[in-house]
């Protein structure tokens, strides 16, 4: 364990036993197609409270550990968390859902509780049945191995990867009133990022004592200012879940309101390492739109602009092609006239009152992967920040190739 | 001229001169970066009747030659269409419209006909001034070469591509009460490809005897069900444009909702050789709903799978891979219930009931180019088809190097 925390930067600080309460383990069961990747992770609250709050995608296709979830969370409480990789058990059917009780129901009886208090999470292919016997096999492993540990966090953050090349770990201690108080969290995704969350499994872990119904509350606002405003290739996946886990551990209740903004500042900053890492994508690009009437006006037009294919392969061509912008920017319903819009890519404003501005030559795209295109409507002072990324060789690679 | 009626097949049944009235030319006039490119065609309706109909893009960036055109068909009367490629004239500002204008004072004056009944389309880079010397010497040069013509026909839909590999042309003669009558027309458009209109560049034309009324009404149904079906990669262009011009020579006056039937074939062929020639495209992907309650809910949900990135990439690695389907029809506003739906792929069900159907390695996409997938919502009668292409490593290439 003391090697761990030398190789791998920060660790020590950042994943969801970083606060008190919390254990977890990843193992691998054969359920993924990789040989010995870690495909099964636990994570357990074994805090004096277990108050929790979870958000689920919209997708009418919700995968069968999605609407089991939906069930567990009704009452507030969470005691452990079941995530798989290899599968996502979508679109299976009654069979499936039975597959997930039956999980759960293995994990409760693994750690003594109820199985009504399990949540369960999957990733992979949608329209396969997943392997029980597996699966079963690295939960009894998985519940062996649980600690609290660098590893620990490191194996269950691996164990959810899928097309992920690295894991995603966050973290952050903060001061209240009573004392200081912890947040950890862990996340996969690198494909279908985008609309109701992006992609992607979470979880996050707090030692703060708040009610279930405070952890909703700052959880719903956190996602909305994140994982929502990450829009890598405008697919909703039927899987997505967030979770957040409080274990009272550290005796201190934060304000709120700092709590929410502490959160979101966890949740952001795994956005943007699913972002950073999303399928075959050689830039990041944050597409900021201000100026706007409304924030959602805002939104909308940097989530339009992040949509366009003709927009993302120009930036995978280190071109600042800005025509493809405007004429992204001219499909919204946001009001603006489009005679006072500018538009600056990397501090060069490209375009001016909605027409050629500055040389579109001095635009450097090759020099970092992080691009930043500025949209100024010229029509209110909102703003909104989208993040995506380019569309590239390795993305068509990538997808036309992943369930083959 | 009797040499190319015979080296191209069909050429004397279609285009724009097909009908009576109508002559064309398409020169090479050195605006597009291609050399010995034809980039500048002019049509013009030397008929008894000048009546004429138009739609355009809804982008609020629209170009100069729209903003222009816009006026110009008010009054249904239009006497010629002036057509470029190499420049779209668009976010051109003032001089950009300065520029549109004079170019149709200058066919005006060498046609003897007003500017104010002259159309404008240019299709090019956004962004950048057009080279008026030039444009002005093709606009010459064109009025000189004006033809009825197979040849005539065929240069002026080659002087308006642009990433196009072949020239669209379509045409019908049809019988009606009085005698019969034809349409032609004309098509470019290869990326770009999507909602409000399909690119595009079109000019429809017919000797039947219409009020601009009745062309109006006649037009707006066919690009309804033709040009706004199809959808090649979910972006609008600023400088959509479809006009319908009729000479009334042929002395017929079909019944309307005959000569709107008539029309929509035609502009669904020309859509179809659109969707055949997208820009590095390998399948042409026929995305139909039904069983839909609604029609607009069959329309939004065959256009949420058209726009997937990672449906688009699975159909160019020859994977049916259905879960992404559902995964975006999850994410409409249609309503269904979800273990009622079902998906076929090339006449295999390879989703039953909202889960696994038929084994999906029966379904063969390396056998022809169109792809026809089915979802049925078994939610009421109504039915819509998209029609898109898959999203390649071509695709990328081509607009990823675009500008530069």
């Amino acid at each position: 364990m003391t090697d761990l925390k030398h190789h791998v930067e920060g660790i020590e600080s950042s994943g969801v036993t970083y606060p008190a309460g919390f254990k977890a383990a990843g193992v691998a069961a054969g359920i993924s197609s990789v040989t010995g990747k870690r495909d099964v992770a636990l994570v357990v609250n074994e805090g004096a409270q277990k108050n929790a709050a979870a958000v689920f995608t919209t997708n009418k296709f919700a995968a069968a550990p999605v609407l089991w979830s939906q069930q567990v969370i009704t009452d507030g409480r969470v005691d452990a968390v079941l995530l798989n990789s290899g599968g996502a058990n979508a679109c299976t059917g009654a069979p499936g859902f039975q597959d997930t009780h039956a999980s759960a129901e293995q994990v409760a009886e693994v750690l003594g509780v109820s199985a009504g208090d399990v949540l369960v999470c999957s990733t992979g292919l949608i329209g396969q049945r997943l392997p029980m016997d597996k699966l079963g096999a690295g939960i009894s492993e998985a519940a062996a191995l649980l600690g609290a540990g660098a590893a620990s966090c490191q194996e269950s953050a691996q164990a959810i990867m899928t097309t992920d090349t690295v894991h995603k770990l966050a973290g952050q201690e903060l001061t209240a009133a009573g004392g200081t108080y912890r947040i950890g969290g862990m996340a996969k995704g690198a494909g279908m990022l985008a609309p109701g969350l992006a992609t992607m499994l979470v979880v996050l872990t707090t030692d703060a004592a708040l009610t279930s119904q405070q952890l909703d509350t700052a959880l719903r606002e956190a996602v909305r200012l994140s994982f929502n405003r990450a829009d890598s290739d405008g697919c909703m996946s039927t899987n997505d879940t967030v979770a957040l886990l409080a274990s009272g551990e550290s005796g201190v209740t934060p304000d709120p309101q700092d709590f929410t903004q502490a959160l979101t500042a966890i949740c952001q900053d795994l956005a943007l390492q699913l972002i950073g890492d999303a399928e075959g994508a050689s830039h990041d690009i944050h597409v900021r739109t201000l100026g706007a009437a409304t924030e959602a006006e805002a939104e909308e037009v940097s989530r339009a602009v992040s949509r366009s294919n003709l927009f993302k392969t120009a930036i995978f061509g280190n071109d600042p092609n800005w025509g493809r912008i405007l004429s992204e920017v001219g499909t919204t319903s946001a009001h603006f006239e489009p005679e006072n819009v500018n538009v600056t890519i990397n501090g060069v404003m490209v375009c001016r009152g909605g027409g050629i501005g500055e040389d579109r030559s001095l635009v450097d795209l090759t020099a970092d992967r992080k691009v930043t295109v500025d949209i100024d409507l010229a029509a209110g002072e909102h703003q909104a920040t989208i993040w995506t990324n380019d569309l590239t060789h390795d993305y068509v690679h990538e997808n036309s190739a992943y369930s083959s």
